[in-house]
């Protein structure tokens, strides 16, 4: 047998109420790769075959779950590819949102590797679509046989550089966000650019949202680039000018360097959380009505203003920021934004941060501090500010 | 931040295809311990409140699951040294089976933690039942929130001894045994065996299966005690003398010492899957007839045979192991043991293990090996050996 990790098992007697104690220690090694090639199903692009079945000639099995809008578009294209690589697939195409964001799209699924009878093993699933499907797919395959591979195909902004990114997995319950999820980390992740050209703007801005958040927290260089682009960046849908490669690649990189030392949230400390401190109530109340990305923008947008009323964040920065939700289309506000519901979701998000607010706040552009003595206070004065914005914006 | 775990990104390009490629490599200790404590719940005994709750005065939540069977007899004293100890709880009592080990279970725990509002990082769950209720309940915890504590105290000595003992969570799946689950290791496990004193026979021996298999495979010393109390030990309940101490210490050592350096089953030559070839299927065909340690016990009687047939074992180790299997009172065969129905479970179990046999089989008494060359003409003439044994046995 291979005994490849690390491990001890301590044996002691501690206590004359303890009649024997043993501790299993484990060192794991868990890795993952992302990687970004244009075209990834045109058959003269080898990548996705050659990484994901290591040049095997025969024997190649997967199993397909496939966006419906993706599948529309590219269906015909993608099954060509794996008819020319010679690899035998199942799929299933699936119609997902926040809705059905549910169990029972993860038991649909794993009902389909049953019939296809995938090996854990040595046949991945391959998850092609956008954050809520990846998010969907990765929970089944950590459930499927306790861990089958999952290859990420994102095909959205938003799955590019974050949903896909990090090794949450996750599915609404209850009505809350994610109560239900993962963190697993298995296959590789495909990143194809070709893939936005297709998406609609509001899409589209929904993953800029999140490349504004690292901007804002973490990346001065993202944040100028933003704004070098801000005009051109959603009609060009990241294509065509090398900025755009550099665009991709620094958000997820400062994305990787938030999770890769947190990977398991240890720590509930994560500027990563910017904007998800009021979004997940704000999302869910609005389901249906505002994009994930687009709860996030006003989440962050109100968190800016926070940081300007506590005077954490120069008015100057403060104007700058808010300007570049402006340009780049994002929204700052929206009609369910109260006092209560900010409140409310504030204090959800305490209890998920086990009583602490670790509230992210722009210290400046590109750099940031955690609040935990935010106030209700605080929070009015928030209100009313945004609400008299909006009146000037408008 | 806390940057605890070591980490590293490394970027590289790897391909004219590939535009670029980041690895993300973490590596994570894994630990959890394993006590052993005679009358847990006595107010006189402060081990539960002061590992679980690391003595903190006030401020104590926790989130109970307990079997209906174990609330019946225990409920009034477990409550009472929750009330004693002033930490606050909720509680859910579930009635279990093989037949409600499904996600409807999980989900119905989950909702209760959700009312309960259980935070994820200092609130753990109990569970506090047999090794489905632990199945579960450690399942719920994982995906509550993405990882909450859950604290196991396996009532019955098949959970005491093995399902308490690893990482593995599950629930079935269309008809498949633990078809979902995942490897999660949170809290503490705490053993009491003064809850086996309610066990009937056939419970008890369900776990003894579990611990005959440890012995056959790996613990020759673990043989000689079985032997040697082989008339006592379902009486005594496993009560009264050191050798019980003894047993079930070297159940639980021997278990993790094959578990800790293969804890996600990378490897997946292993010996605890012993008894575990053939029992998958033949246990979920005889739902509510056969335990989960019947059906293993028959399929270890099986194997024993198939080790003798294959001239791995002697004569006289197959005629001890049968012996003791029958001193134990484990059932050695089932009428749905049909040559179809073994080779049916070898082949879904080959699936499991990525297409490879990996069948342990003992070479002698505590000593054991892997074959992968078990043929249908094999299984037929162990079929046929069973059969006339058990006509002889009767």
């Amino acid at each position: 047998m291979k005994k490849s990790d690390c491990f001890s098992i301590e044996q002691s007697i501690v206590h004359p109420l303890i009649q024997c104690s043993f501790v299993s220690r484990t060192v794991k090694e868990h890795s993952y790769e992302i990687m970004e090639s244009l075209d990834l199903f045109d058959i003269s692009n080898p990548t996705l075959n050659d990484q994901c079945f290591e040049k095997k000639e025969a024997g190649k099995r997967c199993f397909i779950v496939i966006d419906d809008n993706v599948y529309h578009i590219y269906g015909h294209s993608i099954l060509n590819y794996f008819k020319f690589y010679n690899i035998e697939y199942g799929i299933k195409v699936l119609t997902v949102s926040e809705k059905t964001k549910t169990i029972d799209s993860v038991l649909a699924v794993a009902n389909e590797l049953d019939q296809f009878n995938l090996s854990r093993r040595n046949e991945p699933m391959i998850a092609i679509g956008g954050g809520v499907l990846t998010d969907i797919c990765s929970l089944t395959a950590n459930l499927y046989r306790r861990s089958t591979e999952c290859i990420k195909i994102p095909t959205t902004l938003m799955g590019q550089i974050d949903a896909a990114i990090g090794v949450k997995t996750g599915i609404n319950f209850n009505g809350n966000k994610n109560r239900l999820g993962t963190y697993y980390s298995s296959g590789k992740v495909l990143i194809d650019r070709t893939f936005l050209q297709s998406l609609g703007d509001r899409a589209f801005n929904n993953g800029l949202s999140e490349i504004l958040k690292m901007a804002l927290i973490k990346e001065p260089v993202l944040f100028e680039l933003l704004e070098k682009h801000k005009f051109a960046i959603c009609k060009d849908r990241m294509l065509g000018k090398n900025d755009y490669s550099t665009i991709i690649q620094l958000s997820i990189k400062s994305m990787l360097e938030e999770l890769a030392p947190n990977l398991w949230e240890k720590s509930l400390e994560r500027v990563v959380d910017f904007g998800h401190t009021f979004s997940p109530v704000l999302e869910m109340k609005a389901v249906g009505d505002l994009y994930h990305g687009e709860a996030v923008s006003i989440d962050m947008a109100y968190s800016v203003l926070l940081a300007h009323e506590k005077g954490v964040m120069s008015k100057e920065d403060l104007d700058r920021a808010l300007n570049l939700f402006v340009d780049l289309g994002l929204p700052t506000d929206h009609a369910l934004c109260t006092q209560d519901l900010l409140i409310t979701a504030l204090d959800d998000t305490c209890t998920h941060r086990a009583g602490k607010q670790n509230f992210p706040l722009p210290v400046t552009i590109g750099k940031s501090t955690f609040s935990n003595d935010i106030t209700h206070d605080e929070i009015a004065k928030i209100v009313h500010r945004m609400k008299s914005l909006h009146v000037e914006l408008v």
